[in-house]
């Protein structure tokens, strides 16, 4: 029974979670079972590699047969990690069945869970303040019960936090559920927030229970199974999830894809190549019998699920998950909004990206000056070099990178590099100011980025070459311009240090040489 | 031997195209198979449901046995649709080759393809202007000369425009082909473009190209086949591609996907769930025998391929092919630039888009700014109302569509609705302006839309709002402001109308019957 972490990015992670029945990499979801209708068996689980699933112990316990307490395992007919919801949501639905908090611990160990929840008081999406606190205190005062009655040490617990769209109550929850051992944690209550697309209030809910919880721990958040929202969800801390949306969508005929659910009867190919979806068409498909329609939609769901859940895997591993989320963005208003929400806790996200990554990063446009690496750079900036009081040489930063690299302008750098008197700096529509010293360091020389003409990124970076070449006290600034944003930088530049202190030379007209020249009698 | 188009959306379309051996799906790629070393077998391309490939004729040519002239269908072992290319590029290669254009053509006849490429002369990518223009001349007697050959009439015969990176040549190239009754036009020398990713040159040579030939017949882009390109090249107009990189990328271990072409080596874990990746992990495939490890890249590449181009084929039926490029261009710096270039030529993707959707349209950024719909809309918003010289009520327009409908202003909506001196004009953070008579209609009512809090796009829609408004010469103004876009709205009212014009009533805390009230005493 462990977790291990392998590669990080954002806040999300890719690791293994090993229970007394095997195990599994994630992020992951548990596709939730019904005992009474089962529709897959172990070999399609075992085909799309899915290496744990869930179940719900109260309606098992509901429906038990008078032959006495079944196992899990058997009776789900699969060998691998089975994780059991307590049951809270359904007794609170069905109303008035008293089940004890022990008496619910005593049911998961008996049957053979791998993974169990305790009998929590989900929040929901109504809950007024009052109503949010009592369950946040009895959620809290069962778990402590819970607790108290486990005898089985071979069991995950999760620590369910509550408080739905009340984030200080979340918040104060997740406090409180960190101070009891358990070896996963889990965020109720956010279904409605998703099936009304308020994915900004989500993001909020899971940055105020990650951010107070024990970061070696998983997090596993209640009811949360399309695939477009995973990205967005790994990238705030979540590690695990479960849902049937996948078999309740596949019996209306709503077929999931990462850009968002279809209508079977609205489809006239299947661009996905899964097993489910390469020899048929949606119209056989649709015309198939019930039994086989539902199956296939089934089938079709969980590999849709979990293409997305491996691909942001690999964009963990490979430092690109911010990347993800600017495409997946793009998807719907609604995902542009929950980014935004993302972008407003870069600091957060920046304190759990690793500093160096195996490959390089792009920077696409304004919405990537929130990424972990534009803010470190940012910090990273005023400390850079401790050069004052010398010339400025400003050259373009273009495509080319290193910068200093530019064919265009090599001879230029080099002529000028070690001069005791003069200093380098480049200006990028990306990154702003570059002094040399940071040319060749992540993530200036590894980045890819063009130069796209945006007019207010332009204006943004422009003064921020002016303001840092300020810092330099330069004795005189010599600035080589180049393009419309050279002309832009021109101009907040002499805002900024003053007309007379700054010399302008035109790059798109002057020589090589000839712009070397000027600077030599410029600071002879 | 035809050309049907089902569906269209910006310059992209759902076609057919019926060849003597079949028919196939457009947008389409032929897989260039090489007749003297096939990995693929006719079960394979069947399975993926791909109904056309390509060989060239000229390395057929050079290889033949002395037992005569091969049937390229029996050769290749592939009974549905064949191209052949004319080999125009390897006899430029290998030099000194004289073929004539008369025998190209005849050993295309002879060998039965069914789509046949004359033998043009490719500009390349370093080709001065007049060696440019040369090539452009040389193709066109070439053209010629080979229609006076044409013996069959039951091959598909593509005319190649030429021209490389000089765009005028390109467009003179095209409307000098454009005289020729080809069935078939193709656009040649955009390989090197794609290597170094130049996509926006690329754009504007498909653009130079494509709004100089015959609108009703297919275009084919020689030499493109990456599944990152698609959507683009689609969207301009591009139905075809040919393309041997699936196999030559097989070949180093080169991975494709819609995100970018990855290395085997250096991934964990395959998101996609094709046949060729579904049942092993790259390092098992990795280190299978280079025949089997070959076979399978090469299989994943095709399945790549064609699962883009049935996404594609869908977001066109959807009518949601620009929601797939903003998607998609944020997958590389390279394909951002590309996607501005597309967006510079939003008139001419207007010309070509469908008035009416089957589905409604995301807003989700500036960007959305340059799609045919809102280029409609701005063009419509002039005429949309002949009320002049009244109080015109300006409401926020938020999330709730029609904008009437939102249930905090309804009753004010109401109100006013039939007042015959009143007129009603939403103001949207999406749409700008939004008069009452324009709530209801497409897009504005079938639009998803949310308010990011972009302070640029509310800057220059606040201003769209005041200078409509201003355009109905109004009496007087009542704006009830709601939220940071409703003051910036406020402001620009002030500027353009004047202090004294605009009366300003606080919609976050106004209840709706006080609006009404002071509405009523204005008017009274």
């Amino acid at each position: 029974m462990s977790f291990h972490v392998h590669a990080k990015d954002l806040l999300g992670r890719v690791g293994t979670i090993r229970t007394k029945s095997g195990a599994f990499d994630t992020p992951h979801m548990f596709p939730v079972l019904d005992p009474y209708h089962q529709v897959l068996d172990q070999k399609f689980f075992e085909g799309a590699k899915i290496g744990a699933v869930m179940t719900n112990a109260y309606l098992l316990k509901r429906g038990q047969r008078s032959s006495g307490i079944p196992d899990v395992h058997t009776t789900l007919g699969f060998n691998r990690s089975v994780a059991t919801d307590s049951g809270a949501y359904q007794i609170l639905e069905y109303g008035g069945v008293q089940v004890k908090p022990a008496e619910i611990v005593e049911y998961q160990e008996k049957i053979g869970s791998d993974i169990g929840v305790i009998l929590d008081v989900p929040t929901g999406f109504r809950s007024d303040p009052s109503r949010a606190r009592w369950t946040v205190d009895e959620t809290m005062r069962r778990a402590d019960a819970a607790l108290e009655s486990m005898t089985r040490e071979d069991i995950l617990w999760m620590g369910p936090v509550q408080g739905g769209v009340h984030l200080r109550e979340v918040e104060r929850s997740a406090k409180e559920m960190s101070k009891r051992d358990f070896p996963i944690y889990a965020l109720g209550s956010p279904t409605e927030l998703m099936e009304s697309q308020r994915y900004d209030i989500l993001a909020e809910m899971v940055v105020a229970a990650k951010s107070n919880l024990p970061k070696g721990k998983p997090l596993h958040l209640f009811g949360a199974g399309h695939p477009v929202l995973f990205p967005f969800l790994v990238a705030l801390g979540c590690d695990l999830f479960d849902s049937a949306a996948y078999a309740l969508y596949a019996r209306v005929g709503r077929y999931l894809t990462s850009e968002g659910t279809q209508l079977l009867g609205d489809m006239v190919e299947f661009s996905c190549p899964c097993p489910a979806c390469a020899d048929l068409s949606p119209a056989e498909v649709l015309n198939s019998d019930p039994k086989q329609r539902e199956l296939r939609l089934v089938q079709h769901n969980l590999w849709a699920c979990f293409s997305e859940l491996r691909r942001i895997r690999e964009a963990i591993r490979r430092g690109r998950l911010w990347e993800l989320l600017e495409s997946r963005a793009r998807v719907h208003p609604a995902l542009m909004d929950c980014f935004a929400r993302i972008r407003s806790h870069a600091g957060l996200l920046e304190s759990f990206t690793p500093v160096v990554k195996p490959h390089g990063i792009f920077h696409l446009s304004a919405s990537s000056e929130d990424r972990p690496e534009a803010l470190r750079y940012r910090a990273m900036l005023p400390g850079s070099t401790d050069e004052r009081g010398r010339t400025v040489l400003v050259l373009p930063g273009r495509w080319r990178r290193p910068f200093h690299e530019d064919p265009r302008y090599q001879v230029v750098a080099n002529s000028f590099d070690d001069h005791r008197n003069v200093s380098i700096c480049y200006y990028s529509p990306s990154w702003g100011p570059v002094p040399i010293e940071l040319d060749e360091t992540f993530p200036i020389a590894q980045a890819e980025g063009r130069d796209l003409g945006d007019a207010d990124l332009y204006q943004s970076k422009a003064g921020d070459v002016a303001r840092f070449v300020k810092t330099l006290r330069p004795k005189s600034v010599i600035l080589v311009s180049h393009g419309d944003f050279g002309r832009l930088v021109t101009e907040e530049m002499r805002k900024t240090l003053g007309k007379r202190r700054v010399v302008v030379l035109d790059g798109e007209k002057l020589k090589p040489q000839a712009i070397i020249k000027s600077v030599e009698r410029k600071i002879a």
